[in-house]
């Protein structure tokens, strides 16, 4: 096996062998650029170094043999006093990774060398200047030393020497300073600063190799999943120099505006200086079209490499240069990073000019780009410090002032924006949301009832803020020692949990023209089919406006919730009589006719999946907490006068408490209910299948589908299901009745489920629930310490578990295809909109996600991406 | 295919296509006992009729073959009125089963026939009241006319005679009804009774096969799991006539004493009368040894004929007979119903004589009837009417009277037996329900709490009784009208679910020296090991003393709940700074190792498998809602005076909001409490191992393992079992380390968790609540009519759903055996006592069950018949 490849010779290997650096340097000197000569060590090599803790028996046999080709190449030599062969060494793993071990330059400098180079280019500051550099670099990346200690002699020197800029120190200075940093390295190392440049070197490249171990390196690649075996490829690099005085310099650029993705180069640089200057920010760069007055054919020169290399590369790029007296050298080149509009843009244009495909510019849209663009967001470098972290609940910026309830919400959003902030919602709390521009709560994890519905009407909330003490009576809310008041202004960012002071300078969530037919695109690539979550005629609408396909959730309930609805349903539920229960399902069944009428309009021709009523019936009544209160209080002033009253109160109370639970989420609920008290979904479903009617009488073209919750096992399902047919077949309709899957039993039987489920729709947010037992009101308690302690890798609320619930999910598409190969399966928890669980219900064979409305682009998106990768990995294997 | 065997030639055949009647006859009539001979038409032809809803082609005319064979030998003919063949047609499925047509008598009589019997008997009554009974049975069973019509008549006549008993009637008189008899069944016929006996005979054995589809029938299978398919055979015989004098009569009999076992005839008898008339209950019969005086004879041949049956059948039988005219005839054998005393004493017999093997002894014994005889149960035939019906939640039966408060408990039972009545229990009340004799709920389900802890503690409890109201401020207990006061008596049978008034005769569960014996013969049969779960020290000797292995799960957490170590949890709970929860603690400590040392002592030289603290901490802080209700009520009489003390309960309420949670059971409990508050698992783990080396110390064997509950992921498995081996290693101590499986995510993932546990066990209950989605505190709403309506067959909290949450512990089984193939494999929840669950247990290779001290001797006996159920199933199939 060949750990080292010179970069002429290299070109043919990838990213994975090569780092991202190495691919880079290698392409270009393919190209023909003005590469500085030099040489890749594999990531081979530091895996092998990794799992052997000692370097390959040939490595430093392969480096030396590379290293005399270095020298013939250049004409220089490696420690050779009068012609010196200087070398950089920089990491370049296949992604690139903060905390990794950087660069270390002038690497082939000992006290003999320098003064053989202060000789060689007659220029003792720029000389020793280097050999300083080194050894603080060396000091610093190799051995740990602090930057620090060299940093302050430094800074005493130019102090004593009265001056500001490096440059104006003179030869002599350095020279001083030099033994200076030898005497820091000593006392620091215990050893003097070594004097082999075979031995620098060595370090050099092994120090590469074990920061690839680092802490913050180990931390970044769980962060963002990048796997652990991968390592890092060390390049080794002839030294070219931009601080050789007013004809040299350094810079960095993109072969486009990365905030635009308008194709002109774009970028800066400083004249007589080395990279890390640039880094340091010191002194100011300069915009790269001044280069053209300075250095205009190096200038051009650029232009034209900047041009090459978008062609080569068909994509942005980003590199970095230096002009060594006035000759261009390129020193990285690689994708650059780019705004979410950006990338749109250059994707478009690329197919446009014939350069890729459809199939190619959909899976370079990053999707993380594409939600942060939907959704307003605080104008760049606004420099305010948040006050306050919670979960990032819901994405998008909001300001307003703080009101305490959601009757305040109402009111006060009638005259100014307002943030609802309180210890948690509840269904109760719905109208004071929905007038709310943003949500902040102290409780509550992802899924939490803030964070769900927040979501689902795309408002921004921050949830289970767990520093935020909120004193409703007092009307305060504090964060540690400060305190703010009902009325003031704060702001919250719900795409990274921030919340600030006062108003931030917003920026809105535009898309524009390319990138919608970037999307569409991405519509003709993808199998899974893509369907909303909408509970109400604007939901339906929206979504129809964002791509979706049908609606693949219709929470019937919701419709209940509103506040001139629910006393009719609490007469409904505290019904003495028949009688009683009847008037009230009579009023209620007209008032969802309409709801269904509306939504089934604003979706015509397309499938809505109705979803019979859920939640347990306890929801809709008060809190039994408050009754408790109330009734002590009037039996404490207990007289003729209140007595009606109390009793009232009390019997109401003696009604909440037969319907409590100890554990509501697994308790009557869902198929349960509609067993057990099948009046109610009786009545749903008269009004669906009126609706239906008077709509096609009105010669339209509604698609309803029912969808019965909860079930478990075959029997109720097929006990339900009758029920429904019966309803509907007295108004003469036949419509498809499937079941959504949300515990993890009705996984394992759903081969029996098929046989009463014209479709079944995985609710992944129970499934989660039962599937890990955490409770998504209450897991805000632990989560958060278990994603600290690594113990979770990612909420699985956010993104599929797929070791778990989602071998549940792969077992029961197997086993339900197996009894009715053509069911319909599809998926509608909150995983629908989140590209790695769209991945996975692509790969396992669902037919469709449902996520809310706006996160339809994001699925669309993310289904032709998934899409693409399963095609691309069945080419590879093929 | 041949449908139809005479009992001569059919004994080689078994009772899956004979019925147990059928097989029963061909054996007697095989062993050359005095069987009227007859034909068996088997239930392959039932099932035929059943699937092709017609009887095979070749069946009437194998039926009219087997009648000749039968004219031939008896000499007489079917129909001819000169010497008529009379037949009687019977059902007989393979498992005996109510709602199956019974008999029809006397087939082959019509007008003609009639009159010649009358002849040829000399006896017109005879001949006229065997038409008359022929008559009314065909229109019951073939035409569902009701016997009432029938009935009435008769008594109308008896009326008009003045006599009393049928016999008085004269010969005239049943001619007359006889015409009466007729013109009834033609009202309701619509037709003639018909007068072709071929046709009353196809009519007969077509009824036969009709009833196994009843309604009733159907029921009784779904309720005993007695598979659909297998059909009931249909059994021809020639009839024998008990009431032809008093030389004739008629008995049932049992080889032995079916209450003690003692090998002793045991009987009944009437004379002048047919079997019908033994089971109308009209005369009284009387004792078998009184036979000897009337028909000598006859009684010699009997015992000598009961003798030959258990030689033959090895087993007690229970058989039935007619004499005819001095001749006796044997008409019916099967195994018979035994007590539980009965049944081991019989087994034990036999074994003992050398007639059968131990397992054979082993796997006759019927657990429910074992179970049964461990608890104190009314004296049979008490007759008295339960009031109100709940749940059987913990077997056995217990008066007392009532009180409604776990104190009022503490301070009743001092003086007198009590049951605590509430509507449910919680772990506050646990002193009361140790110091009552009973508990009875009116809410929860056979795994809430009050049913759990009773059934651990051995104490008969009724839950979820849902008629039942209480109100605990008046001191009353109200049933539909009926109330019932605190002091007065009432008795519940846990094993039944019913509650009398007043106190009922009891007698103690007893267990003779033959059962123990039995028992030790299934130890030596099973593969399963059967553990105890077990808390207290007494409850461990007490399931040493039941041949418990080790203990299987103990719950520490239990040893908390008691009246003076809860305040020092809650100063732990609510601590407020360092120094105060360190102090609590270590008082806890030292009470804990207390703990330990007598358990581990009990248990010394077996395992004892600790489970660290599992519930949520608000278990152990007083209720929310009353200290609501404390708080409101001190802010409205808010003075000087109760200041302190209002501010103190505010602060409790406002500490117990914070850890108040939404679903507990899916919250911050188990492994995640041990990760979120590390410290009370080190403090249960100190105390562990110092209770150990202090044993070891002193010579002892102890045998701990500690269980981390409720873990869900590898890696929070792996992390609390790193901080346990860090105590345990201060203590120089390596105890096995396992986990508790509850979530459905641990079986998902059980291969991984393996690599940080050295045994699993399954925690059935709360795997079944979740897999299920099924609160146990709640369910009980709804799984009563879910039973009810068939949409369960049994309440998947006392017996293992296999199909869904057994699927999942196979699945877990089989990949932590792929992993690690010799690791330790149990079950701890309730499921862990019932046999059915045991069963499927040993099926799929788990290496223990842990159940109650009081289930245990159940779970030995289950375990042994399970292996041995199996090792026939291997044999069968080799």
């Amino acid at each position: 096996m060949k750990f080292v490849y010179a970069f002429s010779e290299a070109h043919t290997l990838g990213k994975e062998q090569l780092g991202g650096k190495g691919a880079g340097l290698s392409a270009m000197t393919a190209l023909g650029l003005p590469v500085p000569p030099g040489f890749t060590v594999t990531t081979e090599a530091c895996r092998s170094y990794h799992m052997q803790r000692q370097t390959p028996a040939s490595l430093w046999q392969e480096v030396q043999t590379a290293l005399q080709q270095l020298e013939h190449q250049t004409g220089k030599a490696f420690g050779d006093p009068k012609n010196p062969l200087l070398l950089s060494v920089r990491s370049g793993a296949r992604f690139s990774m903060p905390g990794m071990m950087d660069t270390i330059l002038n690497l082939g400098l000992t006290d003999d060398v320098v003064e053989g180079l202060s000789v060689l280019t007659g220029d003792e500051g720029f000389a020793y200047d280097a050999y300083r550099r080194l050894i603080q670099m060396f000091a610093d990346v190799v051995l740990g030393i602090s930057r620090h200690h060299f940093e302050t002699a430094l800074e005493d020197l130019k102090l004593s020497r009265e001056v500001q800029d490096d440059l104006a120190l003179s030869g002599q200075d350095l020279k001083e300073l030099v033994g200076q940093y030898k005497r820091i390295f000593k006392r620091h190392a215990g050893f003097e600063f070594p004097q082999s440049p075979q031995f620098q070197l060595q370090e050099a490249i092994l120090a590469v190799f074990k920061s690839w171990g680092n802490r913050r390196a180990v931390t970044y690649r769980k962060l963002h999943h990048i796997p652990e075996h991968l390592g890092t490829a060390a390049n080794v690099q002839a030294m070219v120099f931009g601080n050789l005085g007013e004809n040299s310099g350094t810079g960095v650029g993109f072969t486009r505006d990365p905030i635009t993705g308008t194709p002109e180069v774009f970028g800066e640089f400083l004249l007589n200086a080395q990279g890390e200057d640039v880094v340091a920010g010191i002194r100011t760069p300069q915009p790269l079209s001044e280069l053209q007055t300075h250095l205009p054919e190096a200038h051009q020169q650029l232009l034209d490499t900047a041009k090459l290399l978008e062609e080569h590369f068909l994509d942005m790029q980003d590199f970095e240069f230096t002009i060594e007296q006035g000759k261009l050298f390129m020193l990285q080149t690689r994708a650059g990073k780019r705004s979410a509009r950006a990338a749109f843009k250059i994707a478009h244009d690329l197919v446009k000019a014939g350069k890729i495909s459809k199939a190619d510019a959909v899976s370079r849209i990053d999707l993380a780009s594409l939600e942060q663009l939907l959704y307003p967001h605080p104008v760049e470098g606004h420099g305010q410090k948040a006050v306050l972290k919670g979960l990032p609940a819901s994405p998008g910026t909001a300001s307003g002032v703080v009101v305490f309830s959601a009757d305040e919400a109402v009111e006060v959003s009638r005259t100014r924006p307002c943030i609802l902030v309180t210890p948690e919602t509840s269904p109760e709390d719905i109208h004071g949301m929905a007038s709310a521009r943003g949500i902040l709560t102290a409780r509550g994890g992802m899924t939490s009832h803030a964070a769900v519905v927040a979501r689902g009407m795309g408002c921004p909330a921050v949830v289970g803020a767990g520093d935020l003490q909120v004193d409703r009576e007092a009307g305060v809310l504090r964060i540690h020692g400060q305190q703010i008041r009902a009325g003031e202004t704060i702001t919250l960012n719900g795409s990274t949990g921030e919340v600030f002071l006062g108003s931030l300078p917003l920026q809105e969530g535009v898309l524009e023209a390319e990138a919608f037919e970037v999307l569409s695109w991405a519509d003709g690539l993808r199998r899974l089919e893509v369907r909303a979550n909408a509970d109400t005629p604007q939901d339906a609408r929206r979504a129809r406006e964002n791509g979706a396909q049908g609606i693949g959730l219709c929470r019937t309930e919701h419709m209940f919730f509103s506040e001139e609805r629910i006393p009719l349903v609490r007469q409904m539920i505290l019904a003495r009589t028949a009688q009683e229960e009847l008037e009230a399902l009579r009023l209620l069944q007209d008032l969802q006719r309409r709801d269904f009428e509306a939504i089934l309009l604003a979706m015509d021709g397309l499938p809505v999946t109705i979803r019979l009523m859920d939640p347990p019936l306890h929801e809709f009544l008060p809190q039994m907490s408050d009754l408790l209160v109330q009734v002590t209080k009037l039996s404490q002033q207990r007289s003729e006068t209140n007595e009606e009253e109390y009793q009232e109160v009390l019997e109401l109370l003696e009604r909440v408490k037969q319907l409590h639970e100890v554990n509501p989420m697994m308790g009557l609920r869902g198929a349960r209910l509609g067993i057990t008290r099948p009046s109610i979904i009786c009545m749903q479903v008269h009004a669906l299948a009126q609706a239906t009617q008077n709509l096609l009488n009105a010669g339209h073209k509604p698609r309803p589908e029912i969808m019965i919750p909860l079930t478990g096992t075959a029997e109720e399902l097929a006990y339900v299901r009758q029920i429904v047919e019966e309803v509907l077949s007295s108004h003469d309709l036949h419509l498809p009745i499937g079941s959504m899957i949300e515990v993890p039993r009705a996984c394992l039987v759903s081969r029996q489920l098929t046989r009463s489920a014209d479709f079944l729709s995985f609710g992944t947010n129970d499934l989660t629930q039962m599937t890990y037992g955490y409770s998504r009101d209450d897991a805000s308690r632990f989560l958060g310490t278990y994603v600290e302690k690594g113990l979770l890798e990612f909420d699985p609320f956010t993104r599929l578990d797929e070791a778990g619930v989602g071998s549940l999910i792969q077992l029961a598409v197997q086993d339900a295809r197996k009894e009715r190969p053509g069911i319909k399966l599809g998926i509608c928890g909150e995983h629908g909109g989140e590209r790695h669980s769209i991945a996975f219900f692509h790969r396992v064979g669902l037919d469709y996600v449902s996520c809310s409305p706006f996160r339809l682009l994001a699925a669309r998106l993310s289904a032709a991406q998934a899409a693409l990768k399963t095609g691309h990995e069945e080419a590879v294997l093929a």
